[in-house]
């Protein structure tokens, strides 16, 4: 199933994506079923329907927080001139950087070097603490497309990445969760970046260093994560600058496509 | 005023403490008058008063993210072999990591090196986003004791300190927001540490390299605060090892003790 989270007259709510993406945007002919309540608990469809393009889509969860992972394939620790680190780096994104699918990327006031790094995200589904491996899979609600915007000159100037990584808008995620993905399947997916339709970062996720168990059993030896809360896996090679005007887009295969564009701080 | 947030019969509330701190543990004689509301926006004092020591002091706000600074006393800075940086170093604290006065502090699995750092915080009243110098005063709502209990070998090994600073119960705050400091006040207070009752740090918010407007200057620059959101300021020289049966207090002049005893992991 693709859960979707939208807006429509001033409402907020889940929803079941149906039919196939099709058209410039990937949205035509979708429509989306009404989910009754939140999907990190059992829940139903209200069999109402509204067509997607009807609708604002939102972030697909409002994580309380948002736990990303440096260096996680070794071509784009590379290409920075960084080796790949032997156990998981960890960070934060604020739920403050957070935007949905459509939503502008501010360029933010204090850099003039703002990249992109396409990322697979984790949609956690329940509260969770020190995961064994094997129980891995049982904490995963699904995964979505995020693209983990990054102010190079501020990264390299700061060395811890609160700012450089976790400005208004850094964190785009959407365009919904895939829930059908096991965790073998999301361990084999195409992921790509285009930026104005050229393609600039592609990859697998097979290829991360740590894989998806290891970053969840490492995180939570630390630290609680909660329902709706957001793991970013790292990049593949290929990143690189955005400028106001840009529209940069990141496909995973068997979920989808996560388009912003980029705008001028008004 | 000094606004306290307390369980009482399962309820959770905001009061303004009443009396002055006496006896062992600081509270005695001390009386809560209720709050009606939240402390974000207007609100009155109930007149419905309870003893502070019938209640469960809470952290004094759940905020959704603390925003931390790193070396941001120039000893401290030495003491730990780093050169003091240019420009404020961020990084997050997750809301999972928060805990309150009394609170166990539970000595995590994957370290066995961690440090106490005792820190001014600083509470944000409002929503607010690249915030003037001038404007910084209207964005506090005061000022309370933290502990930025930080698993020192972790932050060695692994560079971003999202483990090493964010396992949960790694953020003590309290006892209380103390909101009668204005900033030239608030620049210029004795803050402690002392383990089992011996000293082992002790400086001057005045010492710190980046003062509170230039923190909050610079962290609103890249990102939006919301009310009850946390700024932590840094440390002063004099940060060491916690055992599990220690405890450790953060005393700041003027705000009052924070107070947590490290357990192990049961």
């Amino acid at each position: 199933m693709r859960i979707a989270r939208f807006s429509i007259d001033g409402n907020v709510a889940f929803g079941a994506v149906e039919g196939e993406p099709s058209g410039p945007n990937g949205t035509d002919g979708l429509v989306l079923d009404i989910i009754k309540g939140v999907p990190f608990a059992e829940f139903e469809l209200s069999g109402t329907k509204v067509p997607l393009d009807k609708v604002r889509l939102l972030p697909p969860v409002l994580p309380s927080k948002v736990v990303a992972i440096g260096r996680n394939y070794a071509e784009h620790a590379a290409e920075l001139g960084n080796e790949p680190p032997a156990s998981p780096w960890a960070f934060f994104k604020p739920s403050t950087s957070v935007v949905g699918p459509g939503d502008p990327i501010v360029y933010p006031s204090f850099s003039s070097e703002v990249h992109h790094e396409a990322e697979l995200a984790v949609v956690i589904s329940r509260l969770c603490h020190q995961v064994p491996r094997e129980r891995v899979k049982d904490v995963i609600l699904g995964y979505t497309c995020a693209n983990d915007i990054t102010a190079r000159d501020v990264q390299r100037a700061e060395k811890q990445w609160a700012r450089a990584k976790g400005f208004d808008s850094s964190c785009p995620l959407g365009p919904w969760i895939e829930t059908d993905l096991d965790l073998a399947a999301a361990s084999d997916l195409a992921i790509t970046a285009t930026v104005n339709g050229e393609l600039r970062q592609a990859g697998r996720t097979g290829q991360m260093i740590h894989p998806i168990e290891d970053l969840i059993v490492s995180v939570t030896e630390a630290m609680t994560l909660l329902p709706g809360d957001v793991l970013l896996t790292g990049t593949p090679a290929g990143v690189g600058p955005l400028l106001p005007g840009d529209e940069v887009a990141v496909t995973i295969e068997g979920i989808g496509t996560l388009t912003n564009k980029v705008i001028s701080r008004g």
